[in-house]
C-alpha cells in the first residue's frame, strides 16, 4: 500500500498511470484509444484492466480520476459524456471503489487541470486561479484559497458561454458571440472553412498554421478569437481578482500573436487597478492526470511525493 | 466590556450603531451627514465622537467598519474616498485601534454588505452568493464556502464593469456598455435627460417612477438597464456557481418588470444547467451596518446576538 493510481479519461483517449509515495516521477503510465463504437461499460472494463495491469498486484493507497465531462465531485457519480453514450448517471466512483476496495475521488477535467498546474505545474504559488483549456470547447476551473473553487453545483468556471460579441454568430448554446463560439479550435475552423479560401479539410491547428504564414482570413478569424477568449478572462478577472490565469489547450499553441491578443485584450477590459499574470500551462495534456492524482493524494493524506 | 461598534461611512453620511451581546436588537444608532468640504479628518474625528457617545463610558469588545470605497481588508488602510479628499493611505483601522484601545477590522461597503445579507437577511442559509447594489455605481461582493471571498487584491466583485453592449455608450471607465454605465441611476437620468422629452431634473428614482407611468423612453432606458445588469449576472452566474445572488440598492425599487427583466436576462445569459435565485436583500441601507457588526463579532469569536 504505497501507491496511487491516477485515471484521465477524455472521451476516445484513456491515460492511467501509478505513482508511489516518496517517488519523483510516474512510476509507470499507459495510454489507451476507444475503438468507434465504445461505449461506458467498454471504457469502465478498460479502466479497470489498465489499473490492475499498472498496480501488478499492489493495493492503491487512493485513486483519483479526471472525467472528460460533468462529475458530481460529493457523489463520484457521472452526468454524461458529450463523447460516448451509456455514461448518463453511472456511479464512477462507487464503481471503482468496489473494484479495487479503496477510495476514490472524481472530478471534471476542468477542475482536475486546474488543481493539477496549482500543485505541479504553472500555479504552483498561486494562492488563486484560473486555469482555462482552449482547445474542442473552452473551459475552466477555480482554484481559491489554495483549494478547487467547484460552485454550488459544482458547475463553476463556464468561461466559454460568456457573450464577447453580442453581434457575433450563433453558438450551440443558443446565444450570440460566446467566447467558445470565436475561440475554439473547431468553430474557428468551420468558420474559415465556410469562406472557402482554403483548400483541404480545416482543423483548428490549420487555421493558427495558416495565420503564421500570414493568410489574411486565417489571421482574421484567429485574432477575433483571441479578442473573444481576453473579453471573457478580463471580466472573470474583474468579477474574482484571482492571482493569475493558466491557459492551456491545443489553440494556445496558435504564436505570440495570439498571446499578445490574448493578454491585451484581458488587461484592456480589467480594470486598471487589477493585476495579474496569464501564463502558459505547464504540464500540457497531463494536468488533468496530475490533478487526478492530486485528488488521491488529498484522499489518502499521505503525500509525500517529491516533485 | 460586553458590546460591539459598527460604522458605516459611506461618503456623506455616517452611521453608528452599538450592539450588546446577547441583545436581540441594536442597543442604540446613530446617523450623522458630513457638512459640505468636509474631509478625512472631519470624518475620522467625527466617527470617534459619536463611538464615544454611543458607548458611553463602556470599552466594546471589538469594532468594524465598513467603508464606502477601497479598503484594504488585510491592513485597514484605506486606499481612497471617491467623494471626501484626504483619504488616500489613511490607516483606518490603527487610527480607530488607537482611540478605542480596542481590535478593529474594515472592509469595502460591498464585501460588507455581502457578509451583512449572509448572517443577518436575505442570505441566511445560503453557502455562496453574490450580493450587488445597483444605485449610484453598481458593485459586488462574493460569500464563498459562507466566508466573504475578496479577492487576491480585495477587488473581487467589480461587475460594474462588465462589458454588456460593445456596440453601447461610453463608459467612465472606458470601455463600451457597462453595466454600471447602463444600469446604474444617474447614468440612467444623465440619458433620460439628454433625449430632451422630461421637464425638470431627472434622478434615477424619477426614471423609474415616468417608467412605471409608461413614459417610453423611460421604459426603454430602464429596460436596457435591467437587461445589461442581467447578462453581468448571467456570466457571474457561468463563472463562479453561486447558490443565490441578492440585489440591493435604490434601482431595484424600479418595480417589478425590471425585476423581470434581470432575472430573464440571467437566465437566459447562463447555461440552462445552472440554477440559482435572485432576490431582494432584505436589510436595505443598513447592510453594511449589519456587515460591520459581522466584522466586530468574528475578530472577538464571543458573537452571542440572538438575531
Amino acid at each position: 500500500m504505497t501507491c496511487y493510481l491516477a485515471f484521465d479519461f477524455g472521451g476516445t483517449k484513456l491515460s492511467a498511470a501509478r505513482w508511489d509515495r516518496g517517488a519523483a516521477t510516474w512510476h509507470s503510465q499507459r495510454r489507451v484509444f476507444s475503438p468507434p463504437g465504445a461505449d461506458a461499460a467498454y471504457d469502465i472494463a478498460t479502466m479497470t484492466a489498465l489499473g490492475r495491469e499498472l498496480l501488478a498486484g499492489e493495493r492503491p493507497l487512493a485513486i483519483g480520476v479526471s472525467f472528460g465531462g460533468p462529475v458530481n465531485h460529493q457523489t463520484g457519480v457521472v452526468y454524461l459524456s458529450h463523447h460516448v453514450p451509456g455514461w448518463e448517471n453511472i456511479p464512477l466512483q462507487a464503481i471503482l471503489e468496489e473494484a479495487f476496495a479503496v477510495p476514490v475521488r472524481a472530478d471534471n477535467d476542468a477542475n482536475a487541470a486546474a488543481l493539477g498546474e496549482h500543485r505541479f505545474g504553472a500555479g504552483r504559488g498561486l494562492d488563486s486561479l484560473l486555469y482555462v483549456t482552449v482547445s474542442t470547447g473552452v473551459g475552466g476551473g477555480w482554484i481559491l484559497n489554495g483549494r478547487p473553487w467547484r460552485g454550488h453545483q459544482g458547475l463553476a468556471g463556464e468561461i466559454g458561454h460568456t457573450v464577447a460579441d453580442p453581434a457575433g454568430p450563433v453558438c450551440l448554446c443558443g446565444k450570440r458571440g460566446c467566447v467558445e463560439r470565436l475561440a475554439s479550435g473547431p468553430y474557428m475552423a468551420q468558420d474559415l472553412a465556410a469562406r472557402g479560401v482554403v483548400d483541404g479539410p480545416v482543423t483548428g491547428q490549420r487555421v493558427a498554421e495558416l495565420a503564421a504564414q500570414g493568410q489574411p482570413d486565417a489571421c482574421e478569424i484567429l485574432q477575433r478569437g483571441a479578442r473573444a477568449l481576453g473579453v471573457g478572462l478580463g471580466h472573470a478577472i474583474n468579477f474574482v481578482n484571482p492571482q493569475g490565469i493558466i491557459l492551456g489547450g491545443g489553440v494556445t499553441k496558435s504564436g505570440a500573436a495570439w498571446w499578445q491578443t490574448v493578454r491585451q485584450t484581458a488587461v484592456a477590459t480589467a480594470l486598471p487597478e487589477f493585476h495579474f499574470e496569464i501564463i502558459p500551462a505547464a504540464l500540457g495534456d497531463d494536468a488533468p492526470l496530475w490533478g487526478a492524482l492530486s485528488l488521491a493524494a488529498d484522499l489518502d493524506g499521505k503525500w509525500s511525493g517529491s516533485v
